[in-house]
């Protein structure tokens, strides 16, 4: 049986001129930006999903792609498809993968059947690993497309469905502590609701609390040093998530106790669904300390829902990776893509120059990015604005022992009436246009 | 000089039967619905601000409205509205009335006029309110209008309208607390930025964070039992606001300690523009514990601003006051009409109408909503919905000492597995229409 | 082997006041509305795909339904299939039905095996129309679900996936008139694109438009006297699709010369995706002269993708039939709901109190139209509002002859400088409110 | 009296490498693209509306921008208005300048005295015109600001609107001839409606059509050569506006039978506001046969309403020029930039340096487009991909004299099972990126 991407030569840099579409144009691994090279900075990872589980259905069409690996519902299949993934991994040359257990093993009779699958398969990867294969980057577990979690995984009105994923969570940490994993993501894609007429928010808030502090502990039992991520997303499958952004991620740590324990995986589709931009979205987890790593596709933006497409804004990677390297780059995270194809985009090569493509994306981001801050084009401006809270009379006035009266009172005294100042939002636009 | 309602009888309520526009089919202050009556369960409040400072103005047009106190810019017309503004309180019979600082009173040349000014016209209130007048629902500061705010108010770059704001609000706060307000409260319509570009999110956060402390602080210092209460809103008048939504503003209070100090004004259409339903923010305040009072404006669905209509809607007012009943009712809140009359209904009676309208639309929604909790119509299926969890079993999964493994092993162990069950949303909408 | 709806008693009018989930409130069939009874004005149909074909699939889960017929492979289970719809429609009562050949029959091997299936089945229908069974309101080819239709129907950019829609366009059409359908309907699902990048617009409009032409003639051709309808929707499947709402499909219509040969179809969902209320496409469609029928489903307004939920707002069914009746009432078409139950939703119970309250809401808000217009209550003030114009120097501005000039020069003679009016939207807003 | 803009210097072309914030760094307006220079191919607009009339509202707060000719309520600083924004041309070097009447003279008591004013005015660009000023690309009348318009311009309630309307578009065309402008523009604002309870929907588009008619038919009369255009936005002021998007002004043009006589002015911020994109509506102009003109500015994807920011996405410039490129370039339209500064921006060289960002935003957009159609870099596949419809049995059946019947015939006598082949959408935009 032939290899899904045998005619497939490994991708190489091209340089910026490169007109071979299956050459890079910006991502040259090695090349150092800072004290980093670019393969460092980017920390570069491959889905699992949907490159090779998903079939290119939509809501309104079945099957369009056809894989020799389809429908991997045998182990047989299965290491089909791993074989043929980690060739993909290769040709690319990325450094990580991800992937929920449901991706690579067929579901078992019995919890067990299903562990003892997924340990299988980890072992098969972990062989590929070692002979050159990518590390992990995370591990997950798919607990959204069986009929079970329909109403929820740990937020389900049945006591059973919760134990069933904390048994479910318990293998996917263990398969993803044994494979090195460099974190552990939770998306909580059924962890919400579709009617709040039948639902009991309280109870269900708590639960998903009580849960993540579970996993918590759990990751110290076993000494699994990676992060615990939580991906935020609005909505979809459910009318409404729970984990909507990145602030009410916040807040549900905050009111658990878990912020110093877990970080968010922030999603570009999932950023504008929620209403914000992705910058926004990074630049808030790093206020608030919660930043971890990034799923790197878009949706359109003419689409109200999520398309996962593979990224293709220079701009807009540039914006995402400036904030990246101002939270002072990753640590366990990384950029995933969490992308895939248009459902027309029957071809193998088609998955080959789509990931090139974003990859070349990110890294012409992440150049732009890198320069901007080296010049300190945007900053120095934005010191500039700020500068008066420098002041020792400006300063005095946030910390402690400042009263609202006190301070009141000088205002009056001194007859303030400030006076404002452009705030140059069209030249500093046309500074990152320099840049990118 | 005549008033402006002069031509304009008190509404009375007129039963359910009743054609006369200007009668209440639905709000019968003194009738009982359960142990209260409805005025005290809808506690009514008219703001000031659209009714009688906006002027009909939209992004593409001037002025439409002709009122006989505008522009309002001398103390003696800022006299005339509030004689009209009382006299439209007294032909609604509202209870309460809500101002901020620059609606009623012109701007003076220095903060101290400002203030003094404010003094004024307060104890012009006060004589009014004596005799027979509404309660003050709530108090705030109109930190948005002015080009000093454009950059932000407490956020903003420059620490001198840090000053002047705190000048502000103390003086918004103390004449609050002389007219026995009930809430004093905080729209940040500026609190949030245009461009990232330019903003330094992290120190714009911890200015609001040590802001909002400062109140609270001065709440207690002068004795004043009324709550502070936040509006959340996403976006518009920036383009990024940072009390964004509910759970939003619940995290930032979680991070500066003020959870237990602060609640929430949610606004029906804010609400919408941040992608939720109003009664979800109404859910997750409860749920999060810092509920306080509502503003009963929609917008349009078709329109992405916020256009703070009058309600019109029985199904979405049942909706909104069963979560409220839920939540124990109001305490010090109320249901305010943030509303403004659409910029083409120019006429004096349409202002009243609008109001009648929109009470009628409450209290039509109130009746609905407890008749639906007396009749445990949809708690009786919620309760069903989540018995499994009332087990001892399921009880011990959410205790302390449970551990993920522990669990793991027991469903392992057990062979769980759970079999979904029916939602029942649309059974649930039809037990809803049945009673609006 | 047993019915599926075995357990299932037959619907009956309960009057307004029943608390049984399972009887109509308000929809009594030979209730009399002004000359017609409430089952002739409404029209209600029910539909073949989401009902029965429809497995509780969404983008991130899969099956949440069982049921008997699934997954109708087999002419046998088709055949079972059918007679549990049939034993649906006469639960519910409804005098119509809908379906495409996709629904009905498993796809032969070939356009000829798959023509033969669809016959077949139409025979087996045949014989239960014949017994007491619903009409048929319309019939229609899916084109969409198949991978041969990826990138198009009649827009395809093979040739052969052109021949390939006619051919099953034929051989429903055929069906179509053999069952008596009163409508022939066209929702070009694919019929639009998912880049620009790929794709020649004015190639695959003027395809679509030589499409059409060629149905109407074929219509004509063996004598069907139904009409043919097109359903208007601005995206979902596609990125964009050509028949974008109510206005686009009539340029489309205008530009091949087909607006007096095609009406439209107007989903209510459809409409709020294309930035319309349901309203505004009805009042365009009367307006344009191409009404035609309706699918009675809604979106939810917090989702940007089509949810085809049941109806379930008395107040917006009141606004849509005030239109319907405006345009004079249905004609061929009807009240159809491609409504879809959640996918929560398991029990057969479900799918008939979906549309038990479906329809109830539908005759509630028929019922308030009705009686609005009876009442002459919004178009008294809309004849009041307009009336300038029935003076002869107003008409004769709009009639033939009349220059910009000659108005112009009339205009400055007399000085015009024109008041506005109130436009009483409020007002308006709480009439409606009497009704609903 | 000084100058507003006294101390800023003409923009030059400082090359792609400048940093110099006030230098272009892509448009070199002599540099020839093909057989154009880019001056000639770009033809770039400045409006005075929203550079020298709107004083930084928005809907929370008021004027933020102090200019020296504000309020410009007396001819005398009309004048002084003139003469800075022709500086502000002169330094842009921009060889087209548009106006509304409202723009550019203070209204009067009376028709004849506003028109009076206008053509005061008019004599003072001709002046400058003549001394090396901009050519006009277009005029227009502003009916949309003052409240006599706040129901409609020509589709107004009041007659006497209309005929207002017909004498002030009579006006400004005229002015618009005599100053030689290449188009006329109508914009309708307010032609749509707040609510269609009070609505006439039929009548408004009657009065419309009519309107347009004359419009037409009085530019012949006076031998304007220039093009009649229609602006097109969904909504905002209004909640609905009849000109919604291209396809819907298409099919009102059909309808009263001015699709010869009237063209598209598309605005890339209205079409994103109707659900498309800004290609997207410059194709179907295109495909229409109805495209004009160009307004290059864009909204925030994040906002829901119009906020006319310059455009600042080198990747939409580029697809929206390939657009433009395709439909043959701009024969009497041009590129304008309808867009505002944002109200923080207060400083005079932030006017200048947010059209020199735009300005080159633009030529960079259009040497990657010019450069993508001179390489047939996606015209080659997408040739590719409709290949087979130049077959001669494929052209027979579009051609006249097929049916239906006869294609569905030879198709299943053919056996055809049509295969897809691959969209290659990644790997198209890939090639997008290349060029950007
Ligand atoms: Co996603
Ligand atoms: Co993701
Ligand atoms: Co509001
Ligand atoms: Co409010
Ligand atoms: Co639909
Ligand atoms: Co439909
Ligand atoms: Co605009
Ligand atoms: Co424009």
């Amino acid at each position: 049986m032939s290899r899904y991407f045998a005619d497939i030569e490994p991708v190489t840099f091209g340089g910026a001129d490169s007109a071979d579409p299956m050459a890079f144009r910006h991502y040259n691994p090695t090349e150092m930006l800072g004290d980093k090279t670019m393969a460092e900075h980017l920390r570069f990872a491959v889905c699992y999903w949907h490159n090779f589980v998903w079939e290119g259905n939509d809501p309104f069409g079945g099957q369009t792609f056809e894989r020799p690996w389809f429908p991997a519902d045998t182990m047989a299949l299965a290491k089909q498809k791993a074989d043929d993934a980690f060739d993909m991994f290769r040709i690319l040359g990325v450094p990580y993968f991800c992937f929920h257990d449901h991706d690579v093993r067929p579901e078992g009779d019995s919890l067990k059947e299903s562990h003892d699958r997924l340990n299988e398969m980890a072992d098969y990867f972990a062989e590929k690993m070692a002979n050159g294969g990518p590390k992990l980057l995370w591990g997950t577990a798919n607990m959204f497309s069986n009929r079970r979690y329909m109403s929820g995984a740990s937020t389900n009105p049945d006591p059973d469905v919760f134990a069933y994923c904390a048994s479910t969570v318990k293998s996917c940490m263990d398969v993803t502590h044994r494979l090195d994993g460099e974190n552990y993501v939770l998306w909580g894609g059924r962890e919400g609701y579709e009617t709040l007429l039948n639902t009991d928010l309280d109870r269900e808030l708590e639960q998903m609390g009580r849960f993540l502090s579970m996993v918590v502990e759990y990751k110290h039992k076993i000494g699994f040093k990676g992060a615990i991520l939580i991906e935020p997303k609005p909505q979809e499958p459910t009318k409404h998530q729970y984990d909507y952004d990145v602030a009410t991620v916040y807040g549900f740590l905050r009111r658990f106790g878990l912020e110093d324990e877990v970080q968010v995986n922030v999603e570009q589709g999932h950023a504008i669904l929620a209403g914000h931009s992705f910058e926004h979205e990074l630049a808030m987890a790093r206020t608030l300390g919660i930043f971890g790593s990034i799923d790197m596709n878009r949706n359109d933006y003419q689409s109200g829902w999520d398309t996962d497409q593979f990224p293709n804004s220079p701009s807009e990677a540039a914006l995402a990776y400036y904030e990246v390297l101002k939270a002072g780059g990753f640590t366990t995270g990384g950029t995933n893509f969490d992308a895939k194809l248009r459902r027309q985009s029957l071809d193998a090569s088609d998955l080959i120059a789509a990931h090139v493509g974003g990859m070349d994306v990110c890294a012409r981001g992440l150049k732009s990015a890198h320069t901007m801050l080296a010049d300190d084009a945007l900053e120095a401006p934005r010191r500039a604005r700020y500068a008066g809270w420098e002041a020792d009379a400006a300063q005095a006035m946030l910390a402690e022992g400042a009263t609202l009266d006190g301070i009141a009172a000088k205002a009056e005294a001194a007859g303030l009436n400030p006076q404002p100042a452009s705030g140059q939002q069209e030249k500093l636009e046309n500074i990152v246009n320099r840049y990118v």
